[in-house]
């Protein structure tokens, strides 16, 4: 019973952030008579591009759809396959392909851009100079020396041709508008996709900065160091600031985040008759230390006794992989929770709202005040599970998970309470 | 300003679970005719004893007040000082004590119990073959061996002959009131001072458990694993458990907890108009990663618009300590705290209710949205300093320090932030 209304106000959530849609209805009602140029990029471009071609294909003259490999483009524009994580030979001609196009709108045009997560390892194009191999190793260094996304992105925006507001540099002066899907908690605009149409907040030295602090400046390729030294004496033109007149012609339209699956879920919930509290749409850090948090606000709604009750937090933990396990994110998040939980007299549910988590086919998985419980009964030992990783063996063996397939959009996780 | 409204809040909640008030007013209206036994043990036992003092010292015939070492007892009864964290002999001799207490109280008299925090070391007998240093070597290694509190307390109340409800026993068939000051998250009776007048859920098989998980058999003095085993064979008695008759004598008050400071606090900011709200008083996790849940709760208000607005938490988070600087809990929490919420348009305060946070003459430390920029103008890396556990000098040379002098009480920690 409760897991199919956590279920139902789960699959509520994700329709509230479809991207097709969003965008569709978006530009049902925008007003642009001259011509369109439209570029897709991200894990939602085939649909954000639905969207668009069912809004209005017969204005947009040429298009560009830039998806991960595989995936099915459901529109007859060109298309082109990317790579993600890491970016490949596909990502390299899907950004030569999006600088051609920006350099070809010119006054008077529309460059229509529809950007969801991924989009920046799904088109790159490095500095003349830096090799895609640079890159991919510069990528993996930073990962493993522990710098934060602000720090990678200081770096992999002064190596790029297309991130951090370079793209917009190029299409001055079309009037560019950008209808975003975020997958970044906050809904940084410099960060989704490495915010290609938007200002960068770093600089060359901030990038350099960032690799002696990391102690990384020996040890990447030279040509990286002396490009990002060249930019710092001024031989390479910055990245564009926030105060260039550049921005007067470029508009970002956030049409799907973390907050508004939070809120669809909030308003279904309360027509149904449940109150529903909406703590954050802003969850990071460790997921195993994050759901002591969450744990403890329902443990003390419990001991208030303020149910029927929906707890809704949205956002992105880690986990940092020790053992050796399948799991991702919000099945490690419902394990830890689960610990935290036994004998409270909830249902829970932590999930990704791409249907996907981590390397497997479940999207999280369910949890209550019993579940540990259950798991020790049938010689499964939760904290073991735990300490390897292995969230999803642990849930599949009790029937636990949470399968609902790609959904077709991505706003990060959810987790939902109900407090009966 | 945004300040002294904090650290006025901070006090309001203090003043809310001072021991000394709570227990003379419970006392004052308790009934009892017959005589009464005291027994005040904790770090807040010298208030608790003046409390009870001052309600009712004429009908107190035998009283025990056992006190972390240098701590001043404020009435003329019976002093022990044992220390803490780690027991000492001064413990085993305030454990005795207390042994001879309970076991003269017999039917008909009230013996009457003023627990408080780290009760559990300031009062131990180890069972009989069992040593201080056995105990002492116990403790050691399982806090290296990554054991939980829980975990801990399996083993060492199956080690000790005044843990886990033993106390309890010897007293039997003897009336015990226990007064409780908490500072525990979750407020658990059986883990505030070890229960030594509580049911133990544990058992002699759980705690040689405790030692395999966590690989400590063969590390122990075998005197100690001879002694679980010999429990678990039914060759010593097992702590009571919670279907024993003898629960029907005993009687747990908690007068004062981290929730009842949170509740002052909010009661005093709607009297000045300001809207409060208390997530949980059940904050645990590792502080760095905790912050930034509560971080993104405090972004989500600001974005919402609903200042001026106070929000609650409490609890205790842990600080596993890498670094080499000074620092505590509280002061951790804040850093990291800062880190997180640079630009945010509010201020906030974190600190130990106790007054003292980690080895530090600081509670906590103020934060609010400048504290990055303004430390950075000064030269100071906020990274580098959580890197290094350093976090009460980086507060030292901001000037952003709160230290309040040791209150009198102690319900662990309260976070608040203040939204104009």
């Amino acid at each position: 019973m409760d897991r199919e209304l956590l279920a139902w106000l789960y699959w509520k959530g994700v329709e509230g952030v479809m991207p097709r849609p969003l965008v569709r209805d978006f530009l049902s009602g925008f007003e642009w008579d001259g011509p369109v140029k439209l570029l897709a990029v991200g894990k939602g471009a085939g649909s954000m591009a639905q969207g668009a071609w069912e809004a209005c294909r017969e204005r947009v003259g040429e298009a560009l759809v830039v998806l991960p490999p595989g995936m099915e483009c459901p529109v007859p524009w060109r298309k082109v396959e990317g790579s993600h994580p890491i970016p490949s030979e596909g990502s390299l001609e899907a950004g030569e392909a999006a600088l051609g196009l920006a350099r070809e709108a010119g006054e008077g045009d529309l460059l229509l851009v529809l950007l969801s997560g991924g989009a920046s390892a799904l088109l790159e194009v490095p500095w003349p100079g830096i090799t895609l191999e640079d890159l991919m190793d510069v990528n993996r260094q930073l990962i493993k020396s522990g710098a934060t996304i602000r720090e990678m992105n200081a770096v992999r925006k002064h190596l790029s041709r297309v991130k951090g507001g370079r793209l917009a540099q190029v299409a001055w002066p079309a009037q560019v508008v950008v209808l975003v899907l975020s997958d970044v908690v906050g809904d940084f605009l410099d960060v989704i996709g490495s915010g290609p149409f938007y200002p960068d907040p770093t600089t060359f030295a901030g990038a350099l900065e960032v690799l002696e602090r990391r102690g990384l400046l020996s040890f990447l390729p030279l040509r990286v160091v002396d490009h990002l030294r060249r930019g710092m004496a001024g031989e390479i033109p910055e990245t564009p600031k926030g105060d260039e007149p550049l921005w007067w012609r470029v508009q970002h339209n956030i049409l799907g985040n973390n907050r508004k699956a939070l809120e669809s879920m909030a308003l279904m919930a309360r027509e149904e008759g449940i109150k529903a509290i909406i703590y954050t749409s802003r969850v990071k850090g460790e997921a195993r230390e994050v759901a002591q948090v969450l744990a403890g606000v329902a443990w003390e709604e419990a001991h208030c006794g303020r149910g029927p009750l929906l707890l809704l937090w949205g956002g992105e933990p880690t986990v940092t992989v020790k053992g050796k396990g399948q799991g991702g994110r919000a099945q490690e998040m419902a394990l830890a929770l689960a610990l935290e939980l036994e004998g409270w007299p909830g249902s829970f549910l932590v999930a990704g709202t791409d249907g996907i988590d981590g390397m497997t086919p479940a999207a999280g998985a369910f949890g209550d005040g019993t579940t540990v419980e259950r798991a020790r009964k049938k010689g499964l030992d939760p904290l073991d599970y735990l300490d390897d990783n292995d969230s999803h063996s642990f849930f599949e063996a009790l029937g636990d998970l949470f399968i609902p397939g790609p959904t077709g959009t991505n706003v990060m996780d959810v987790a939902l309470f109900y407090l009966p």
